[in-house]
């Protein structure tokens, strides 16, 4: 089952808030719902929310009584505002809004049903990629884990964050495809616990032994030498490699820089923005505070008490061993070879 | 009011389970209640658990129906022993603990019921000993704090975490009552969230500005240039300066190194174990790992999914700016230097 995916003339989701404890479906039936869906986190991960915005174009070309293309292409302009609005720092969801942008005006379309027709051939294609792409870095990726390793992975890049299969947990179960013996430990991923909640419950599905570990613990058994290799994924990453992802995620790069581990992020090219120079320039986004004081409504503190939540963080490249992509594993220099495999070529 | 304390015949404590919700208190009667109140973290601090096993061992003397004196100190041995396994890394624990043991076995005593006095006139010491102490090195220590700071603190390290005023949190206190003017980022450290529940409950106490955030975050606003200095406790301290703290310590000590930030620990010279050359030889509890996967009985993901809990970690010393006690500031090198602040010598 896909994580999201067009159903019956709309859009139809797997609830992550739902995740550990029910496989619950959601279905969208206008763009505005799309856009909250994103911003309220029903769906997350860089690629999952560029494939929805992407389905949420198309929805909205579907929905739209426009007669003529022109007032047709108006229509779909708002709407790609309105879901570029919902979160700031996958540049996914603006890479994928854009295709859909450029689909319905790149072509001399007669009619308005023709737009529409085209949107949900390019919103279905980045869909079908996404599972394609998935599937090659994860091959890719897979000769980095060893037998026996154990691997620190942060936050959830599995198959709910992307249409399927996963980014750096796509390479791990890429390797453990291929008969590799090792586990992994996951960082709960403090405040949406996206580690514990939906990384372990893709653990448990897949049958990957593995253990969920409190953030507080990676650099403990990071200095006990039990970790071998870090893999997580990435949100947006700059022309020089500088990328933007979880919260924690510099945090661990920091650590496995101290302890000599290798660490690699995971990320389709579509996440790479050539725009950006560096990660200086990536916005980050901060959310409630909400998330941190009442975890999925279970108070820890008082709601009046204080606490901020920065959702990502920017860790620069020199921490990264390298950037796993769908064209090979990109190595420093990377303002060099990061655009080279931008642009295609196998690295 | 006092975190623990003898009140008519028995052990009050303050259940530290409730805070922030309420202000509970527990009245034990028994040393074996005494022994479960600090494994399951009634009371929990280093400094905390030392007095009260020190109430421990009075109130085991008290309901002894020992007729004579060695009878008596063969059921102190078996209290100190079940006081000694209750938790293993605080060495503060085994040595209040050994100090009730001296008094009762050091000086002649004619009576049992000499002895019970003289036990419990010895926990009532080193009750008050620890409340002068910490507010020594809050003195002490908050000279290291600067007006406009931003100060990171992990755990609780309060008057919670104390008799009373607390050790970190002390010279945070302290550099209030004197008038600076900082903000206080709290780590709300996970699994057990000392620092979300019981730190920002005292500094709201105390009228300190705060924040909590994610242990997620810590690194974040250390590469922002936010935080000016690192301020946490010790559960113990190797003779060259390793020392054990709670789960996370060694990771904010590698950010702080990383980002150029002073990095202290606080803790009375009890703290010291000055019988271990380094800290590889201190041993760390894991705890059960519904402590991650059910905090405060709020389960984050099902019972069955797998989890690891190390209470503690151990930060090497070379990553320390200097160390806190009650005889001044210890700077390296701490093989010199901290056994001189434990033989009274200020440094």
């Amino acid at each position: 089952m896909r994580t999201v995916y067009w159903h019956q003339q709309h859009v139809r989701m797997i609830d992550q808030r739902r995740i550990p404890w029910e496989l619950a479906l959601v279905d969208l039936h206008d763009v505005e719902a799309v856009a909250d869906s994103i911003r309220d986190m029903t769906v997350r991960g860089a690629p999952a929310i560029g494939a929805t915005a992407a389905f949420g174009m198309a929805l909205a070309a579907q929905n739209s009584k426009a007669q003529t293309v022109p007032e047709l292409l108006g229509e779909l302009g708002k709407a790609a505002d309105l879901l570029k609005a919902s979160r700031p720092t996958a540049v996914n969801l603006a890479w994928a809004v854009d295709k859909l942008m450029a689909s319905a005006n790149g072509s001399d379309f007669a009619t308005p049903d023709e737009v529409r027709a085209a949107l949900l051939n390019a919103a279905q294609q980045i869909a079908d990629d996404d599972v394609d792409i998935n599937q090659r870095m994860g091959k890719v990726g897979s000769v980095l884990i060893n037998e026996q390793d154990t691997v620190l992975h942060h936050c959830n890049t599995g198959a709910l964050a992307t249409v399927d299969y996963g980014t750096a947990i796509g390479v791990i179960r890429s390797a453990f495809e291929q008969g590799k013996q090792f586990h992994v430990l996951l960082d709960e991923t403090r405040p949406r616990l996206q580690g514990a909640r939906l990384s372990a419950w893709e653990m448990e599905q897949l049958g990957v032994p593995y253990d969920i570990i409190p953030d507080t613990a990676a650099g403990f058994y990071m200095r006990r030498g039990e970790i071998k290799l870090v893999l997580l994924g990435a949100d947006r990453i700059a022309a020089n490699g500088d990328f933007a992802n979880k919260i924690g995620t510099y945090q661990v790069a920091v650590l496995a820089k101290e302890n000599g581990i290798p660490f690699y992020t995971v990320a389709p090219t579509s996440t790479v923005d050539l725009s950006l120079a560096t990660g200086d320039d990536i916005p980050i986004e901060e959310r409630d505070k909400s998330e941190v004081l009442a975890p999925f409504g279970n108070a820890i503190a008082p709601a009046h008490f204080n606490a901020r939540n920065p959702a990502f963080d920017v860790t620069p490249a020199h921490y990264l061993s390298g950037i796993v992509t769908e064209n090979g594993i990109v190595r420093p220099p990377f303002e060099v070879n990061l655009r080279r495999a931008v642009m295609g070529e196998q690295v």
